[in-house]
């Protein structure tokens, strides 16, 4: 028994929304699963070099959950892992690595889990659900997690809107970027963000850009991350001044993304050039919204052994 | 030259929605103001006997701003106040006295003051924007505040929606209520408020009642305020075991509210026998959302004199 599926990264945060709003981007991590002989894990494009081929791969392990959630043991699988989405640049590479497993864990085990529990199980493994919500459910995703679930809405995105990303060759870890937040912010702070965040999701809901830039404006992560992040207010300077709707760190860095709907080959070579002057060695895409969640491809070979 | 126009009352906050969500229901104050020889301030309903009859009274100074921003006088008006909204309750009686004088005063002094300008001057009266909005615009409003706009949205709120009201006798001053806020939160805290803020603005525009009750829930003032409101948490208890959607402080008190598209009578008994229970003095009303606004009313003498 095999299968493939297809699942897109995604951006979250967006500035004032931290662990609450995820947006899923075209931009795909592809894996193919197949019972074998001997477990054996293959993969090509980004973070190739780094990803463990053992049981600890983290595609392995939500494979593994999916598995013990209908108490069956996993058999020896082949994975064959294509990636597009860097790792350790705030793209949700392990938000979409962890759903994927799920899911083809899902399939093969046939443990019949729905959304929201897949969900429950991806975020008690990632410590928080946007990333991994929006690669299920696709579009923008608003979240909530409480004692007893996680409370995960998708919303059609605007398919016009595009995200300029700036990837620096450097990443940086969740975790380091979890480690430099505070332990109690002031109180003006708190409402500072709750009413940007609600306004923002109102706007991109309504696809109302018009004040797009004042909603993104943050308190609770970017203001420490943002040191993370080399040259942050310069490269938000560059985006503004050429058409950017709206900046903000991408997950918890190190790529900044620069909403536009017009002109995103300007957007980009400004960025392009802007980094080169700082010295930040990094690639800048322009990448789509992607309202399609994570979907299971059928291949030939799958099509012709059903056949 | 004389105008009378119907404002509408409104709740806000709803739960963690804290200086952000404003709900405008129909519960109205209407204000008809006259030029006249001599200053006159005539009131029936709700505050007659404590409204200021002189210059302090706060839609006397609404007027007054409307006109030092056309650059004219006051003259001397006559105002006859016919108000519905019970004072320092939670239902916006202040934020619906200043759009009032505000529009009264931009029509009779020609101020041409738009909708924003409108909205700025009441935050400026109001501290907060999101009574006065809900007053101006109806509906829901996603407010934020900037340097140097404020930035407020309306979002057609669903007609079906019921509010009932547990308006207690005694009632609990803004300022007192502000004063029991902390300086500084806990990041948890934040981040729980942000989550929920942002779905319930989502759940809200969508008409999707299925998480309310968690939704709902508050860390940032409601824990603070409680104390403000006798028996907060049975009023909770009850209105959820009778069917209530959700349950939070309208604006900073003393009224509580539950939503419900229901049986609303039902939950009105239910309330109403808690609080005889209770020993807490209390009226009981069930109020609709109100989608309109402010509005200008003609009447049959401006018809007339028009005519």
């Amino acid at each position: 028994m095999s299968c493939t599926i297809r699942v897109p990264g995604s951006t979250s945060n967006l500035g004032p929304g931290f662990d609450v709003l995820g947006l899923a981007l075209k931009i795909y991590l592809t894996v193919t699963v197949a019972e074998a002989d001997k477990s054996e894990i293959e993969c090509v494009g980004e973070g190739a070099q780094d990803l463990p081929r053992d049981a600890s791969n983290l595609i392995m392990r939500a494979i593994a959950k999916s598995f013990e959630r209908a108490g069956k043991a996993v058999p020896p699988l082949k994975l064959r892992v294509d990636n597009e989405i860097p790792l350790t640049r705030g793209l949700g590479s392990s938000g979409a690595a962890t759903i994927a497993g799920l899911l083809c864990g899902n399939r093969l085990a046939q443990a019949g889990l729905d959304e929201t529990t897949l969900i429950t199980l991806a975020t008690t493994m990632e410590g928080h659900p946007e990333n991994a919500a929006s690669s299920l459910l696709g579009g923008l995703t608003v979240n909530c997690v409480t004692n007893d679930q996680i409370i995960s809405k998708r919303v059609e995105a605007d398919p016009e809107l595009l995200a300029v990303l700036l990837i620096p060759e450097a990443g940086v870890s969740t975790r380091a970027a979890r480690r430099v937040l505070p332990a109690t912010i002031s109180y003006q702070h708190a409402v500072f963000n709750l009413q940007r965040c609600a306004s923002l999701t109102r706007a991109l809901i309504a696809r109302d850009y018009s004040s797009l830039r004042a909603l993104m404006q943050d308190k609770l992560h970017q203001p420490f991350r943002s040191n993370l992040v080399p040259h942050y207010a310069d490269f938000e300077k560059c985006a503004y001044e050429n058409g950017a709707l709206g900046f903000c760190i991408s997950g918890s860095g190190s790529t900044v993304l620069a909403f536009t709907r017009y002109d995103a080959r300007a957007l980009q070579d400004a960025m392009e050039k802007n980094a080169i002057e700082k010295s930040v060695p990094a690639k800048v895409r322009i990448v789509g919204v992607e309202n399609e969640g994570a979907q299971f491809l059928e291949t030939a070979a799958a099509i012709r052994s059903t056949a």
